[in-house]
């Protein structure tokens, strides 16, 4: 029997950062200097703190904060109330109507997004705190891991070696990716550092035959290795058809090649290449014509945007159920996050590809100790909660950071970033090739 | 912070039972005076006993034992891992070939549900260790209740008034249903006793005018009430078709009026009536083609088919993801399941329809006190674990009844029970009508 204990909330606490960020190429744009974050802490009677980590825009702070306001004094362990919590947080109309994209290439915003985005920090944050109650581990809060390690994958980018001349930033030590010796000489240091054995390279950022032979170069220096190229829908049907026809032999798949579910459908069609997307599925409603119309082969699942781990195991019950594979998408983020993104991955049976990971990117983290990869993987912790620690000095630090911004790297922007080098650039319209 | 405690299985106790059945009428023949139930104990190392509830027939029996031996030294809280444990279990392959039908009208029999009915026993009993274990609800376990009760059917019966002549049974009180008058007065004692407000007929028994008049002659008695009609698959597609446009203006849906997704697809698209099912969606491997079909609106769950409580969630999710509705279907059963039903139901939002339930029918249990309806509903117990208690002396009596019995009540067989009354009776090809 258990000890006396209080699972209502008696605080919540939210914490926004920009943490440093190296100039990652992508069609849009380039990653700023610093991205936003927001650390989620929620605070139990008894003393019992829990952490969660989403996007740090304004547009989920805004609906953050009122959703931390009706957390307290509810109950950590009631996680399906969670979502009727964030019903009823009004969204302000005016965020939802148009076709406006969100940060991080997020496909079509939408109300449900950013309030299931909002959710997924706080029900992390609620799981970790139940788990450090209970003394359970967060994977056996969602029915125990099937697997003690989780693999994930070398996340490649073009990337500059540096952000332009005269912008505040933390240097890398990367140095620059602009052609296929660059992509194949950051894959190495990949697999030395960390030991992944498979590649992602995003693309959409040159023209698509430069990108081709860049995957080329990595099969010939990884051979056998599972490759995938991410252009963020960036082509046309006839380029996605082309570029899957001239990678067919050493893709594990392609991921976006073309914007929205018929286009995706319309290249599937055509080519052997399973696809994966993390941009015409990412919320509940969007399935049923996607897996109807077999327009994606492969769903790249992310915490954040779909509710939280246990919104992250039903859709891996909806994809074993129709035979579509699961894999993880991730944007920028920091060891919490990817301690969750382990943790629930290390639950989901048909999790057959290595997930992506943004982490090695990210040299600053709010933990006491950064999480590790060995041999491209990462073990899964069986301490209680989520079995990380902040360290407050560095959120306190990486928050006055955000305190004293002028405010303009409090949203991403990766176009604005990009005209810091290129006064002329814009967002390409897509099809860009 | 929590007390010491060990979550590791100790023993494992398999206790199958005969419990009284009334003589409930359905095209495959009558229920035997007794059915076979395995009652499930899971005792972790330091003494929390869970229980767990499961079809009782041989062949279930024989896929528990060595489940059980196996669960020993496993921890309660492994609930992905039983899965895996399934699997380890053989099962006789002579046992899975064929068309054999499974007892209770569960469609084409595979190794796959029969092992999933085993796994849910478990998955109940551990839910139910674990739960008081940590001192929580098997509601919060599940992510927490969405509502504090939940709403059964009255589910109505073709019956005779007594088992036939000589048989050794219990008697009942509900007397004769054999007409639409009887029909409607059964119902009647069902919303007197326990409130119910939704009615289910069983049909399939008499020829389809005769169940048409049947469900008229209640929409008289309660106008405006939801009613159902369940053939069990018995009618081709015209009859189905007929039947529905009958009813149209007076069913929450039709069920398993034909047998089979094409035949379910066929009659869907020629009706408004929305189709429920427990009999062409009982497995997650059935979901994709019934679901791209449009063959049915409703799924009725059950956690016995499925896998468990958590397998009853990830359903549903399924379902919410395609439109298609959810509700819940029900074999005789005892309390211990009718606990677990609640508890999962009061966590899934998108339970639209009232709970199918036998247990009105069934006069023993295996508890120290009965669950009880209250307007048609059960309030979903925020006790630790089910919120039930095993009555050893009922359970010793129950088994007993089994241990002296010959044999011939080990496998439900309602068509060798209505061969007792008709000695040429057998179980009539489909479609009947």
């Amino acid at each position: 029997m258990t000890a006396v204990r209080d699972l209502t909330v008696a605080e919540v606490r939210l914490t926004p950062i920009l943490v440093a960020d190296p100039p990652l190429l992508n069609t849009q744009g380039v990653h700023q200097p610093y991205t936003p974050r927001l650390i989620v802490e929620v605070v139990t009677a008894d003393g019992t703190t829990g952490v969660g980590e989403t996007y740090g825009d304004t547009k989920y702070l805004e609906l953050a904060r009122p959703f931390a306001t009706r957390l307290v004094g509810r109950s950590v362990d009631d996680l399906n109330g969670l979502f009727r919590v964030a019903d009823e947080v009004a969204v302000d109309a005016s965020r939802t109507s148009g076709q406006v994209d969100v940060g991080g290439l997020r496909g079509v915003q939408t109300a449900d997004k950013l309030r299931l985005s909002v959710v997924s920090a706080f029900e992390v944050a609620c799981l970790d705190a139940l788990g450090k109650a209970l003394g359970l581990p967060v994977h056996a809060l969602l029915g125990g891991k099937v697997r003690d390690t989780v693999e994930y994958s070398a996340y490649l980018f073009y990337k500059w070696a540096g952000h332009p001349e005269g912008v505040p930033c933390e240097k890398d030590d990367w140095g620059a990716a602009l052609d296929p010796a660059g992509v194949v000489e950051q894959a190495r240091r990949f697999t030395e550092r960390y030991g992944f054995t498979s590649f992602k390279l995003k693309g959409g950022v040159f023209p698509p035959d430069e990108e081709i032979a860049a995957v080329r170069a990595l099969a010939e220096a990884f051979p056998g290795r599972p490759l995938r190229l991410d252009p963020n829908g960036a082509w046309s049907v006839e380029t996605s058809v082309r570029v899957a026809d001239a990678l067919a032999d050493v893709l594990e798949y392609l991921e976006d090649p073309a914007l929205g579910t018929p286009a995706m459908a319309e290249v599937a069609a055509r080519t052997p290449v399973p696809l994966a997307t993390n941009m015409c599925v990412t919320t509940f409603a969007e399935i049923k014509e996607a897996f109807t119309k077999d327009a994606v082969q492969v769903v790249l699942s992310d915490h954040h945007y779909w509710g939280g781990l246990r919104n992250t195991r039903e859709l891996a019950a909806i994809c074993r159920a129709f035979g579509v594979g699961v894999s993880m998408h991730s944007n920028t983020h920091l060891g919490i996050s990817l301690a969750a993104m382990t943790h629930v991955a290390s639950t989901v049976p048909n999790l057959h590809h290595a997930c992506d990971s943004h982490y090695p990117w990210q040299s600053e983290d709010v933990l006491t100790e950064r999480l590790t990869f060995e041999n491209g993987s990462v073990r899964v912790s069986d301490a209680p909660g989520l079995g990380v620690e902040l360290d407050r000095a560095r959120l306190a630090l990486l928050h006055e950071r955000w305190l004293t911004d002028d405010g303009s790297l409090h949203d991403r922007d990766d176009e604005a970033a990009m005209r810091v080098a290129d006064p002329a650039w814009s967002t390409p319209s897509v099809p860009r090739w």
